[in-house]
């Protein structure tokens, strides 16, 4: 999926959200326990229950990596059910020497066609720009990220005064365009959204930490969105467990609808 | 394995040879092709005829994931048979934040017994320090890599004057011991790991870079062996490759071998 074919299913939607797939055996409701591939069937409800008020979905692939070889089959048939019309992220993390981040691509971009992978930059350009020779594919660098470890490292100022993340934002945008290369940027700062929209104002953000992890949606608009929205804002918990109940799918629609509704009236306000 | 077997192991086999096993479809033997799982076999077979001479073996998880749920069978099959007197590596350059790393923990520590992963910095304490709860596990953190990428963000200076990877090397002391944290040390420049072996005196490093990368043996155990050796040195095409023929596994013995020998005067020079 491309930049325009993005931004125009968020007109149609009136959204921006993504929903994160984090399936937990423990956590997903008990009566899918006896379903043959239990992780499958609850990917598959939320994501019909959630795909009117939903642009992106992010599966998180811990999750299936820690159930081997099963949890990558799982992996690779939630891919296929995905509706044509949403943005997929493999939330991997992955990066490393070139001729090793090819492969993760491939893995991800032609083994599973997702449309884009979340990948960390520490090992510089030429562990990101093979996940960028994919056409129509994205790489989602990490760049603030929006856990307590953040401060360790990415807040660190060269001697200039400019933060690593800025380093990461700057330097990265050499080897890709707002077409194939987001940013994680984390919302438990708003002010932060915005000292990184000025460095990357047409590029698109994956916005986590909205909800569960802290951060406030208003405030992530306010700083955060473009001309073209430039935001795609994720929230697992808050709408995949929202019951842990038979009824998560309906429950997880509703609290889907109720950050569509929300997300609607900041588009209009800012967008 | 702890500190304390590894360097026996090193002290028994005269050696501190890691085998990188980079097991690619297109570069092993034919005759391997016909097997009903050639990645397998060919693991197998290095395996078996290196580990006189190697105390670590490292999978790349890359080459196993790009195939899919079969490459996961594949990888958890050769972790299972890897003698008991080597020091495993889940190669995987993992890192998420705190929830999320225990999971990929869990993946490669519980569900398939690895020693270590190696674990990316960039998301800072939380993303680490679930690998590090686990009990004689080991997290191998990149610190300062071999790749040209390397030089994009690991070497920024702070107002002081403190490159990144340095920045690295001391925050992360304050996370693990040199009982259950090592670094990731490129070997492309002898003098830096002399001034990383400064900063950790006491960690082991692991050291790939050496042979296609372009580092040279002599030069890393010169700047970076302590007394208890502290260096486990990769190779992985100069060894799994130096034949596609049918005597692959035979010449990869000899090729560990000749690597063994030079480790021998170099452990008996240094340590």
């Amino acid at each position: 999926m491309n930049r325009a074919e993005l931004f125009s299913q968020i007109q149609q939607k009136s959204s921006f959200l993504c929903v994160g797939l984090d399936p937990d055996l423990e956590k997903i409701p008990a009566n899918l326990r006896s379903e043959p591939d239990p992780i499958f069937s609850f990917c598959k409800a939320i994501i019909e229950e959630t795909a009117d008020f939903a642009v992106a979905y992010k599966p998180n692939i811990a999750f299936f990596e820690a159930l081997g070889a099963k949890g990558w089959d799982t992996l690779a048939k939630v891919a296929e059910i995905m509706p044509k019309d949403v943005f997929t992220i493999a939330d991997a993390k992955r990066g490393d020497i070139g001729n090793t981040s090819k492969l993760y691509a491939k893995a991800f971009f032609e083994s599973m066609d997702f449309d884009s992978v979340t990948v960390a930059p520490y090992m510089g350009k030429d562990s990101v720009t093979p996940f960028l020779e994919f056409e129509n594919k994205w790489v989602i660098l990490l760049a603030l990220t929006s856990n307590i470890g953040s401060l360790d490292f990415q807040l660190i100022e060269d001697k200039t005064g400019k933060p690593l993340y800025q380093s990461v934002l700057e330097k990265s945008q050499e080897w890709g365009s707002p077409e194939n290369l987001m940013y994680v940027v984390g919302a438990t700062r708003g002010e932060l959204i915005g000292e990184v929209r000025k460095s990357a104002p047409e590029h698109f953000f994956l916005v986590p930490g909205v909800g569960a992890q802290g951060g406030s949606l208003a405030e992530v608009a306010k700083y955060g969105m473009n001309s073209t929205c430039g935001l795609l804002v994720n929230s697992s918990r808050g709408i995949i467990y929202a019951s842990g109940e038979k009824d998560f799918a309906k429950v997880a629609r509703n609290e889907a609808q109720k950050l569509q509704m929300e997300m609607k009236d900041l588009l209009e306000k800012y967008s």
